[in-house]
């Protein structure tokens, strides 16, 4: 549909679907540079960043402002706050996206077919990828440098908490783009804190290709609720840890303190775990003195709980349960088909890590439990992008389509089949 | 969500619900079984249709006389037909899915990461796969074929012209499923012939993975607009030719008879010439002939039409039109430029051919149109699975998101990492 065909309920809508038109073209543009002159932008927007850095930081200053003056939490705050650490800090996720491969042109095998015409397929871009993200301004450096080398136009839609501190940095990368002689449509935000202007945008399919949202689950289900536009949801992690009856303890007791302790607040920590009953006994002591130590809330099953100091009774909902925090739920269980069939329940499609010293158990957890990602004597915490060698991550997907589980630059793109013949017809 | 939390506005809803519920559980155990098992469904099938064929064409003599009694039109009454030369192609058709390699469970190269974790990839079934399609009975053998090879369980909804010969077709499914001992949840069907049924599946998230609607533009667009789970889109396919200033005219001439000639009708038939003003002259001379012997209708650029018998003058909708005739547009450009930005504007993302000589101008082509095929001297009517190596097809993507282009087994599928360490924890 041409613009003209269209009809606006409003001057703000129309707008930002020209935005979104604009943003299309550009994505012609940008899916055509090599990678060298992308790696010339993310290069020139990493000297901006530093040359820019005063005026980052002041505008940074009023969004801290704000969130005093409006009470946000502590959390939000610190996720808000940037210095001169952190705008390194983005400097160097800058450097680690120009030292990835390029996806972008890459071509598989081919075949030849019988009539002698020869069948290969070759990535592309996406095209326009719509990030709707939170607090963390930092996103807005390193989500766009990730679509830009994949050939993608990003539209950044940032929390209005975050406002002044974004709309400094999409300078640098305006900047960055001039400095290069390409069109600063590249790479787009959002000029609009209104609710209204997301549900706006969630309707252009046709300009439009991907939406990815960041942040909580609510925002996620908001946004899948009213998109009619493919959307990359990761509601929750809920990881499980099932400790098989031929499990290594010791290798249990790591795995168990490195996915609950190091850093509950994330989505690839260990929410539930999962216990054989021939070793139950003898792992909840270890169990015990782990929670004892780091302070751990359990909420287990009777069994369990009776033999656990700082447990009370799981109900149903507890095991579907997302703790974020030094709390998780325990599951005895008879066998190890039940093991199974309890994680199959109540997984959140996100990681699942089996703890067994035998083959045969390991291999068909591996092939029974299709969580996204799905480990066997590892930690849940290894469940990210850079730890799975895609260098880095623009998100992690929880639904099967397009993508499931890390997803890296190779994720940001899709294949086109490339046909070539020597004048081959079907019936002529 | 359990069952018992949803709340439902009617008993059709909550049982159109509890179907996909069982899909879903059907899915698990399907997901599990070898190839052996599914090729074994696979002739029992066969087996069932020839063995039931008097039933089958019993039901199908009910659709047809009820599609005559509500004059339906012919090329309907055509798709709507089974005999026994029909249920013979059924019967090969899922010789030939049994054939095909079970993308199920294939890991591609592994890496071994710094930590000493090896990091693989593994393919697996979406899960369920929700069938939408319009009179052809056979897309119930052939579709659910496609399904169970690729561990998925379908639910078919057909269109109510094909009620009872798509009634007779499920059950043979069902009787297969029970000749092998499995679940007859593994392929499902719509039990209801209303609007709202699609209407309420379309919403269930939770339980459908994936909807491939397959019939004309308003099916898949009413489909889309109504869906919450991801669709497979095939709006249309404008399938460009584009003469270069270097082609064969030889080749040009053969490829554009097969793509316009050999069968209109099709998604991957030609609806556009477009010719560099270098040879136009000389190229159109061969069009004009080709169209007075085949009887093809233009819609031509002025300069163009001055040089064809049979051409009225385009219009800029002429150039987006979907003949599906014969019937076509002609555009002359100035510019090998001219011609990318002309396709790039009237592409449907379908197909797209260039007749060249001159390696660069191929290579260009291919690397600058993001069509879901894109040809290089060959003939448009190869882009179907069929003619690409799929084997088989389940339906064509023009939107990039999962798969693009035709799909086959493995886009029925997804991929998960597996994780293989040796107690690897990341911070103890």
């Amino acid at each position: 549909m041409t613009m003209q065909e269209k009809s606006f309920e409003s001057q703000e809508q129309q707008e930002l679907y020209e935005l979104t038109v604009r943003a299309k073209q550009a994505a012609q543009m940008l899916g055509n540079l090599t990678s060298s002159q992308k790696n010339d932008v993310l290069a020139a927007m990493a000297k901006r960043l530093k040359a820019n850095q005063d005026q980052i930081l002041d505008a940074n200053k009023k969004d801290i402002e704000y969130a005093k003056e409006n009470d946000l939490s502590d959390a939000m705050v610190d996720r808000l706050l940037l210095d001169e650490a952190r705008v390194d800090g983005m400097v160097d996720a800058l450097h680690n996206v120009m030292s990835l491969a390029d996806p972008v042109g890459e071509m598989g095998p081919s075949t030849l077919r019988p009539n002698g015409i020869r069948v290969a397929k070759m990535r592309i871009p996406l095209g326009v990828v719509l990030m709707i993200y939170e607090a963390r301004p930092n996103v807005a450096v390193e989500a766009a440098a990730l679509t830009l080398k994949s050939g993608n136009v990003v539209i950044l839609r940032g929390g209005k908490e975050a406002w002044h501190s974004n709309q400094a940095l999409i300078q640098c990368w305006h900047d960055a783009l001039s400095d290069c002689g390409l069109s600063k449509e590249m790479v787009c935000m959002v000029p609009s804190q209104s609710h209204e202007a997301v549900n706006h945008l969630l309707q252009f399919r046709d300009t439009i290709d991907l939406v990815i949202p960041r942040g909580g689950e609510r925002l996620i289900r908001a946004v899948t609720d009213n998109s009619k536009i493919p959307v990359i949801q990761h509601f929750k992690g809920v990881c499980h840890l099932y400790v098989d009856k031929f499990a290594d303890l010791d290798k249990a007791e790591k795995l168990l303190k490195d996915g609950k302790v190091s850093r509950p607040g994330v989505c690839n920590a260990l929410e539930s775990l999962v216990i054989h009953k021939d070793i139950a006994n003898k792992f909840l002591k270890r169990v015990n003195k782990l929670g004892n130590e780091f302070g751990i809330q359990f909420k287990a099953d009777k069994d369990s709980a009776a033999q656990l100091d700082n447990a009370t009774e799981a109900s149903e909902e507890d095991y579907h349960n997302e703790y974020l925090s030094l709390a998780m739920s325990v599951k005895q269980v008879d066998s190890y088909d039940d093991a199974v069939a309890h994680i199959l329940e109540h997984s959140s499609s996100h990681t699942e890590v089996i703890v067994t010293e035998n083959i045969d158990r390991g291999n068909e957890f591996i092939r029974r439990i299709n969580s996204s990602v799905v480990m066997v004597n590892a930690s849940s915490r290894f469940s990210d992008g850079g730890e799975l060698g895609l260098g880095a991550e623009i998100g992690i997907s929880t639904s099967k389509l397009h993508a499931y589980g890390p997803m890296g630059l190779v994720q940001l793109t899709t294949e086109k089949y490339v046909v070539t013949g020597q004048g081959q017809a079907k019936h002529y």
